[in-house]
């Protein structure tokens, strides 16, 4: 018999819902979105609506059904699946999210964070695949990263482990909405090469991205990259900053996880080895002892924005086995 | 019959060792100790007259004599007991330490990192007794941490796991012996807390200190502690930014660890809560979702200095199990 499981990743701007075959995970059956919408009655009413969007999908096929749903979400999220608290999703704190769920639609129901399960399934089916000790980072709007030792996830003692975005990598840095200054988030994320690209293009660095309508002001880490591609000397220059703040962070996270491989994700892999390359040439000087040791590899994610849709998948069907 | 270890603890100035029974491990049955040369041989031979002082120590008792060995360093040390790489040790890489050790000893010996046998120690015996999931974080010359997770060491693929020390905390930070700059262990070590006197004194703000003989240049961190002792409140706010910068890590660590406890070992603990308040207080404000979760406590070590020595044996001992 098929066992269908379905996964939900709760972004910061869309819910993304997918059907996995639990014996055969690595093909993705169907996929539903919709816009995340701010509460938290729209929010449960959103996710259900993806998960009978996805059954309706199934419709067709006479006896198949969902044997479990697994739902992936940008926060704290503790062992018993309560969501504790997400920055980017206002409103939003101390959640059975599990329960709620699992209530509305009579199914059970399996909430992690949403880097947690990206790394899931870039352990089992992405870039991962072959090792027992990896580290996922997620480039997004913000930095997510899910560890995995000895093929586990890493959870902690609550559940609230693997959180690099709001290391302090600068003193005195920008200010971050967790109330801090100097996360790393601010400065390695996909808003982080939007702001080192304006502050370049402020200073004359990125003069055809400063000429656009809007100005400076108005570029994005997407531009940056775009004209990096073009081989645009100042666009590469930001790039290269930007690999060393990425760097930082993951020569941090290798000091401290000793992970086999670094597995880097977000929309922002898509620049491929234009950003790759100085990532690891910086990450190689970087790391406690580099010279004396093997080094992880740093590898791009290979699931892409699927990835924690398909985790929360495998999560709920870990829990079927 | 009574089942006798010894561990050995090689810091960047003193071997220490102590004898204790595996079957009652709280006492230290004896203790021995010797300057650190440097070279390696010089180093191998004074880890062997450390142990066999130790012997010679029990030989009037009959029938007494050192099941294991275990030895913690100040390295990296791989999962086959090879010293990796040591900032501290100079000269000292891709050393066989277990094999050359045992080698003339004539006994089983275990290596591992002083930071992970501190925190062993501090688990079975000390600070975090009750606890699965702890952070063990040694202040001392440098920081070392030791990382427990459901009541293991956290060792990571290699062996290389629980290296706070270098991480980047300051984006044009002081400059740090291993190439990097801004690292952790510049701000929140002994030295570090030195260094931050210093630049107090320097700027007026420690009048008393700076008056003395070598004026503000020969202030240490246990000049600051003793003057805080006494109520000085220019060494107070000195204690409270160096208690912001341990904070700053310990939040750090815990974002990524999720432990029930922190535990802060190194000789700066003698402060009592004239440290540990300011660092509670700020740690509180930095742990990601403070408010939301329960944090760990934070509490000081309870060995002393003879923590890794402690947990160096209760390591070897493990093997003869």
């Amino acid at each position: 018999m098929t066992r269908l499981v379905a996964g939900v990743d709760v972004g910061g701007t869309k819910v993304l819902g997918c059907v996995v075959d639990v014996d055969a995970p690595g093909a993705v059956i169907l996929e539903q979105r919709a816009p995340t919408p701010t509460g938290v009655e729209p929010l449960l009413a959103t996710i259900v609506d993806v998960v009978d969007g996805l059954r309706a999908g199934l419709g067709g096929v006479a006896g198949i059904d969902l044997a479990a749903v697994g739902v992936g979400v940008p926060a704290l999220v503790d062992k018993g699946g309560i969501l504790r608290f997400a920055a980017h999703l206002p409103g939003v704190t101390a959640l059975d999210l599990a329960s709620e769920v699992s209530g509305r639609l009579g199914r059970s129901v399996t909430v992690d964070n949403d880097a947690n399960c990206a790394a899931m399934a870039e352990v089992r089916l992405g870039a991962a695949v072959g090792f027992e000790d990896a580290v996922v980072v997620t480039l997004g709007t913000g930095i997510g990263a899910g560890i995995v030792s000895e093929g586990r996830l890493f959870r902690g003692a609550r559940g609230f482990a693997g959180e690099p975005g709001h290391m302090q990598v600068d003193r005195d840095g920008l200010p971050c909405p967790c109330g801090r200054r100097g996360c790393w988030e601010r400065y390695a994320s996909g808003s982080g090469l939007g702001h080192l690209g304006r502050e370049a293009a402020r200073a004359g660095r990125l003069a055809v991205l400063a000429g656009r309508p809007g100005g400076a002001d108005a570029v994005q880490g997407e531009d940056v990259v775009a004209l990096a591609r073009q081989g645009d000397v100042g666009a590469l220059d930001v790039l290269d900053e930007f690999a060393r703040w990425v760097a930082v962070g993951l020569a941090d996270l290798v000091d401290l996880f000793d992970p086999e491989v670094v597995v880097v994700g977000g929309g922002l892999i898509d620049a491929g080895v234009l950003l790759l390359e100085p990532v690891r040439r910086h990450f190689a000087e970087m790391v406690l002892g580099a010279g004396h040791r093997e080094l992880p590899r740093v590898e791009p994610a290979l699931l892409g924005p699927s990835a924690g849709a398909i985790g929360a998948a495998l999560l709920a069907a870990d829990r079927l086995r």
